[in-house]
């Protein structure tokens, strides 16, 4: 995993332009919509079982992300997932709040067994609650963190053959055998919603140009892990942070990217 | 009430980073969700009648805002609110629109008979609406005030035995005996949409830490208004402010609570 | 068509405060109900299919956007349309995503033949869908252009006997005989989401002031572009221009309507 390959993908992106179809959560529709612009690709939102797999035939990847669910949108993403499936197109699901409630964690649950999910990307409790091994999540934030978020994650990549990316102070990202470990990122991320939500929509921009799905995802953290420091240095506070933000993963350069890019191979 | 009171409880939301559930219109769902985080709670957006009643028995306070309303939200923020009534949790009602439409007012009615509210907070029009007592709702704004906000607020207040904040030129809190006059705020306020709604937020936030509810309210507002005012001094218009607003209300210290809070007795 | 007549109505607006009813897709609200602001009308968002035509019978506009369409949300687009037709309230549809799938395309088509629009406002490939004659959309962006965007619009304001704008590089509007062309705007509009639906929302506040449909979309669309000029001039990404745009759309000032309008008649 070298950096130029991380700027390379990152570039990847803002040549292809590629189609993000999104069935997400009304709380971060208009951030992720945006996320999706600035690192260069294309959003959509649709839901209506009518359409979404029409819509996602032209998409080059799909997040399915149930955070305010009810059982009509997810059935949507099952229709959107299956036929993404049948096209070969890449699918992230973000389980938010998996382990607050049982609908959420069961949801989640039964998409990653109908769905062939390619990364799943939440916060150490929401991946615990999945795998039954720990954390503890309260509303949407994981306020016990799991013990070991490697084994955490590596378990649940096996049992659905899938990989997984737990964000957090390390981020981890792993389909079971490789492990890499991403340490951008700045505290400031949490003190705006929806940045679990875009970090899984930067995912999904990079998995739809390069099918590779730890190294994408791993370069997708990177490069979103960066903006926020980038944009932290000169934030008078969560406001201005997000403004910052959103000028800096636009902004993000193959040099910043070479400065800054902090992974290990674990 | 002191301004040292105002100071703690600012603190105590940071201290305990309370859960705050929200069942809420579409509109400021993002905005609400920042504000929580930016005063230190924790939010949550859940509306599913499936796992409204288990999110709520995990916070410390509810947001009902039927600002873009359906049946089946209505009946979930019902479901949550008796929930959240046994549990002994506090409970904001926002009436959005009452008196713009018969279905925002009678909801809203329906809402105080079935669940115990905590503190209803909306704009003169909304509980002159509620109250029969005059004012003019269009669309969302008070666009004629009522005649005597005090007496229109207690008489709230005294139906439902609730406390009441109606928010202006000057907020008034009463739970039909004592009543407090809040100086606080900023004409910019209503330039930015779901203010209000983050108002009651705050309220929310601030309940969750303070079992006294008008004076949890008052010195909610207090800092809502003085954040605006601190942002209003730096904003070129209606942009600059929300990011201006929103870093202080982050940054918010007992220091500029104990400069800047103007509140009365009445 | 002076410029003076542009100024005079964005001050209109201002005055009259006129309420602009939305019932519009979730990615945007927030964004069009802030815009409604800044320019200096109401925004009120509502959708139930019991309030929509309370409710909008107190509004001076209606915008349609079946952007996260769903049957539901079309039925009450109807209902609103059809009172606002009885009423002589002017509607807006913008057509999201129209050509993307075969759901979108048919949806704006029936509610063009159900309602009487008063202005459809769209990117050049969602009116090419409209019309058969031509043009790409992906997702919700017009990938290919149409040929003759004049030609596509004139079509379709004959078809219907509506006012048509296509916003891209030159708006173009026409009411099948009059045609204008709009060189305002900056290409930094494209890399935020929602700012077409924000476009609409313009129209329609432009529209609640001046009953002729084609004068006031151009007026409308000259302020929004020339808003985005003024923003772009000093931003540093799309996270300030948003700011920049909303604070430019608050401030827009006749002398800078009279420095900066382009305006021609083709």
């Amino acid at each position: 995993m070298t950096v130029e390959y991380i700027a390379e993908l990152r570039e990847r992106v803002r040549q292809q332009r590629p189609l993000i179809h999104h069935i997400t959560n009304f709380v971060v529709m208009n951030d992720t919509a945006n996320v999706t612009l600035h690192i260069g690709a294309l959003p959509v939102m649709a839901h209506a079982r009518e359409e979404v797999a029409e819509m996602v035939a032209s998409a080059s990847a799909l997040v399915l992300n149930p955070g305010t669910l009810t059982r009509d949108w997810v059935e949507s993403m099952r229709i959107a997932g299956k036929r993404a499936n049948e096209l070969g197109i890449p699918v992230v699901l973000d389980p938010v709040g998996a382990g607050a409630t049982r609908l959420r964690t069961e949801t989640n649950l039964h998409l990653l067994e109908e769905v062939r999910i390619s990364v799943v990307r939440g916060n150490s409790g929401e991946i615990g609650a999945l795998t039954g091994m720990g954390g503890l999540v309260k509303g949407v934030e994981a306020i016990v963190e799991v013990d070991d978020p490697v084994e955490v994650a590596k378990a649940l990549a096996r049992r659905y053959r899938t990989t997984v990316a737990i964000t957090g102070r390390r981020d981890i990202v792993t389909d079971g055998m490789r492990v890499f470990g991403v340490d951008n990122g700045h505290p400031m991320l949490k003190t705006i919603t929806g940045t679990g939500c875009s970090a899984s929509t930067m995912v999904a921009a990079f998995l739809s140009v390069d099918r590779d799905h730890v190294l994408a995802s791993v370069a997708s953290l990177v490069c979103f892990g960066l903006a926020a420091e980038l944009a932290a240095a000169e934030a008078r506070g969560p406001g201005s942070f997000k403004v910052a933000l959103y000028d800096a993963i636009y902004n993000l350069s193959a040099d910043q990217i070479r400065a800054g890019a902090r992974v290990v191979e674990l």
